[in-house]
């Protein structure tokens, strides 16, 4: 089979305006970045609401593995596939990070024949959202050091100090560093680091901002530190955040784009999946809404995770009512939930998951019993995707759908990254039927739930905890943003995407465990409190052999390498 | 007067296409960025290459004062005055920095009437260029310490690693810090530091490239560092060239806008004046020498400066002969040169100043008679520019008129700020005569001169120093440049921009002085080695009042404070 690369040279793209007036976007509404990108003016939320309302479909997945399901080549072949069962979808997904794509991964956005293209444009700078992120970010740091040089005048703790400088490239170096070394004019030293941009706040900022005053107004509310006191000091004290917003102002504009088969695909943030919610922006999906039957958007990792954010954090900023959603599963991964394999990132899969084990897919599709209820604890229906590959038995599959069918949910394999769209025809099917009828779209707690009881509710509705302890640390801080009056804010619990548990070894549906929580932050602009369980790195490294070294121009000018 | 921002926003701009249509460059050559700005494709300096050849005209300056004499309001002003005169011209000018934008300065890319616009476009993003070579450069940056990290296999010298870190901020706690902090998966602890992007090698390497393969190969011969036997270290081995190039693709393509006049203006790439030589691309040129009768491009500081390095360095790659040279003066900084009065970045004019003073200027002239004389040194003739200010006394002017007039040099009154493009006709005519004429075009120095002859031919015959002394440090450098090849490369001197020597308070036209090379480095892949007199700040810091504080969106979402 060709390359990402290849397929996405050989498709026959329309011109973005067209795709845009498809959907009924006017061309006053278009800001075009070449022949194949647009911005939306956010005007479009207005003008198009009288246009029908879109039914609202999350893809989301099983618990993954360290090489990925296949859920954003899911949701683009969904996309893909209504148009082969007559119907029409939009697509909203993430923008891709840089910094990985030259550090261990590559570049991609889908993959085969379900990609959102032009794969050169989506893997690099794309229309600069994520350099407007960084520019952002660091501007508000810079004001932060400026104030210490200038004489603290608002009391920060230069160990209080959260607001970090952000890059958008794997560089580990980066991680702790020492500034504001030298001469006297040269700033105050003091410990600091560098996060990848994908862990901006701001970027998380972008993504949950309904419009640009909102945007401003989110940007005002970060806190960069504390004082010794515990007085949060904000962007808005050091008057940094309308820089921020006029550096953040085009980044708000959503990007058109178009798949292989033509289908319009909105790629807007990219905002960290495990500190962040890891979900596409707000602003795309209303957009989006009024612009076919169907618009198709992905959330971060597992159900548990990107799906849950997407419910009770996106969701409740965009007032957006899911009315479906799709759950991707893989034989593969449901056989390394029996816990019984080791499958690594980069490495071939060990030669016993590739025999015929129909056994160890029903130990492991616990998993996916249990995402499927987390889905259902929203009240919302889902469908069962299995995205097949070539190395399933039928009997394996079997064992997924008649799980499916015991839970009375419906089922479908999808081939749409050697097929395209017409790959995922059943599961396009099968979306549409469950879309169509009424669901009981709630959210997990209320927002005037505290803090604790958001996440004792996520960890054992969702996870299947049986408590949660907090550390020290934790506690201290949790009661501090209560008395902050961040107690309202929904919760975001970064823990690993590889088990339900915090603890990535733990396979399966796990239970008997407690949720450890060791560290609170509050990302009051994006809006919402995240916790940390266990190590949370948030700047990659590049891998010994980092996909960089194979990136390069060939002598026509074109981009080699990158896959 | 209203604010720039304010004059930017009354003009009535036209589609880009029709500007780039106009001047011969066809749909298919551009690829537009909204409305109003386009990229063009490099293709295009093959497919004009038919068309009439423009007169090259480069504008440069006196020793300008901390206030600046208004260069690029100059270029743009002529620009436009060619049309009021029934003449054809296309400008370029470099790209302004974001960092000092929210920094000091607040933005612009001329002033008054004689600017370039869409306003907010040009101060902040653009096309994302600067944000490529940000990110390009920190991409080789992170493969420079995963090399370390991995264990060091070419021998890098950690203390002499000269491949920092960019951002396009202003931040001081950047300039000295220490990276690779933290456990022993987070890299090799070492000094570093960050510099603003427009100090940048790839920014340099942006504006000196011909085309997209020999931006790859400069990448290629990036030097990061030395080993402890003094053996380079460059990007092509660590294998960070490609990605670099990768990364940088787009960014090649030089931005087409217009000015307030709709006279068609590049923009593109903005190398440092001091470190760097402080012109605008390369590429540019190639394309707008074929797209009108004068090509007028503008170069960074004084004559001294920007356009020795015009002359030496671009010229020499470009292959493109100038035909004309304007020099900007203004009275007040002739006045300044007078040496009896300190006029200060950001505070008013010392009231002494703003008297009629026509001996001050005559004292202070000394300084354009060298500037001059520098243009003519490589056998192009110069045109006096007085741009005109209110404070101006007639008697003033006149001193300015009579030592041109003195010297057979054409002078000529500009009032392009208030007026625009019909206040520089008289410029244009001046102009327009002298590049009718042939001219005796040749560089300072040949190639094959050793790297101190060439030092030394710019301090003795442009500077007016009378001999060069070398630091023991500087020295050494130059001994090893020489032994690894680099001895062929053209010079940059970095040296204050408010003397022709290396102090700042040596007014006028200063003798009897030695210049003092301190430091040298070698931007092989830019190609040309700079020699650092006393010292050179590459990142500069906030100020205790930032621009960015009073930069805003207002309630309908428009950039307010930016001017």
């Amino acid at each position: 089979m060709p390359t990402a690369l290849e397929i996405a040279r050989q498709a026959t793209l329309k011109p973005i305006a067209e795709i845009a007036e498809d959907i009924g976007i006017p061309p006053w509404l278009i800001e075009q970045h070449g022949e194949h990108v647009a911005k939306i003016d956010l005007k479009a939320i207005e003008e198009l609401k009288d246009q029908p309302k879109a039914k609202y479909v999350v893809v989301t997945a099983i618990t993954p593995t360290p090489l990925g399901e296949g859920k954003t080549t899911t949701t683009i072949g969904l996309g893909q596939a209504f148009s082969h069962i007559g119907r029409r979808a939009t697509i909203a997904i993430r923008q891709a990070s840089m910094g990985p794509t030259f550090g261990i991964k590559g570049g991609a956005a889908g993959g085969g024949y379900s990609q959102a293209v032009p794969f050169e444009l989506l893997n690099l700078h794309l229309t600069g959202d994520m350099h407007a992120v960084t520019a952002a970010h660091n501007q508000i740091s810079a004001m932060v050091d400026n104030s210490l040089y200038l004489g603290n005048e608002f009391g920060l703790d230069l160990n209080q100090i959260t607001w970090k400088r952000v890059l958008d490239v794997n560089d580990r170096a980066l991680r702790n560093i020492v500034i504001g070394l030298g001469a006297a004019g040269d700033g105050v030293p003091r410990q600091a680091g560098f996060d990848i941009t994908a862990a901006s706040e701001v970027m998380a900022v972008l993504a949950l901002s309904k419009d640009l005053k909102d945007l401003r107004a989110r940007l005002g509310r970060i806190v960069v530190g504390y004082t010794k006191q515990g007085e949060p000091v904000t962007a808005e004290q050091l008057k940094a955040a309308g820089a921020a917003a006029v550096i953040m102002r085009e980044a708000l504009k959503p990007n058109l784009l178009q798949t292989l088969e033509n289908t319009p695909v909105f790629v807007h943030a990219g905002p960290f999946g495990n500190i962040a919610h890891g979900n596409s922006s707000v602003v795309a999906d209303l957009i989006g809404i009024h612009t076919g039957e169907f618009l198709v958007t992905e959330a971060g990792f597992g159900a548990d995770m990107g799906a849950e954010r997407f419910f009770n954090i996106k969701c409740r900023v965009s007032g957006l009512k899911p009315d479906a959603a799709v759950v991707v599963a893989t034989v593969r991964a449901l056989k390394s939930h029996s816990g019984k394999y080791k499958v690594v990132a980069g490495r071939p899969l060990p030669e016993d998951m590739l025999k015929e084990n129909p056994d160890d897919v029903a130990l492991g599709a616990e998993n996916l019993r249990k995402q499927l209820e987390n889905i259902r604890a929203h009240g919302v229906e889902p469908v069962v995707a299995i995205n097949g590959m070539p190395s399933d038995f039928a009997s394996e599959r079997r064992v997924i759908h008649e799980l499916a069918a015991s839970m009375g949910i419906k089922s479908a394999v999808g081939t749409h990254f050697t097929d395209g769209g017409r790959g995922a025809t059943e599961i396009a099917e099968a979306v549409a039927e469950v879309a169509s009828k009424p669901n009981n779209f709630h959210f997990l707690y209320p927002s005037e739930a505290t803090l604790r009881q958001k996440i004792e509710a996520i960890a054992s509705k969702v996870y299947g905890a049986d408590g949660v302890d907090y550390a020290p640390l934790a506690a201290k801080q949790l009661d501090g943003y209560e008395k902050n009056g961040f107690g309202n804010l929904p919760v975001c619990i970064a823990k690993t995407q590889y088990s339900l548990s915090h603890d990535a070894n733990l396979k399966g549906a796990p239970t008997g465990f407690r949720l450890p929580i060791r560290e609170a932050r509050a990302s009051v602009g994006a809006g919402f409190v995240y916790l940390i369980c266990g190590d949370m790195r948030t700047m990659p490294g590049l891998a010994s052999k980092p996909a960089a070294i194979s990136i390069d121009l060939d002598d026509d000018g074109n981009i080699v390498g990158l896959y």
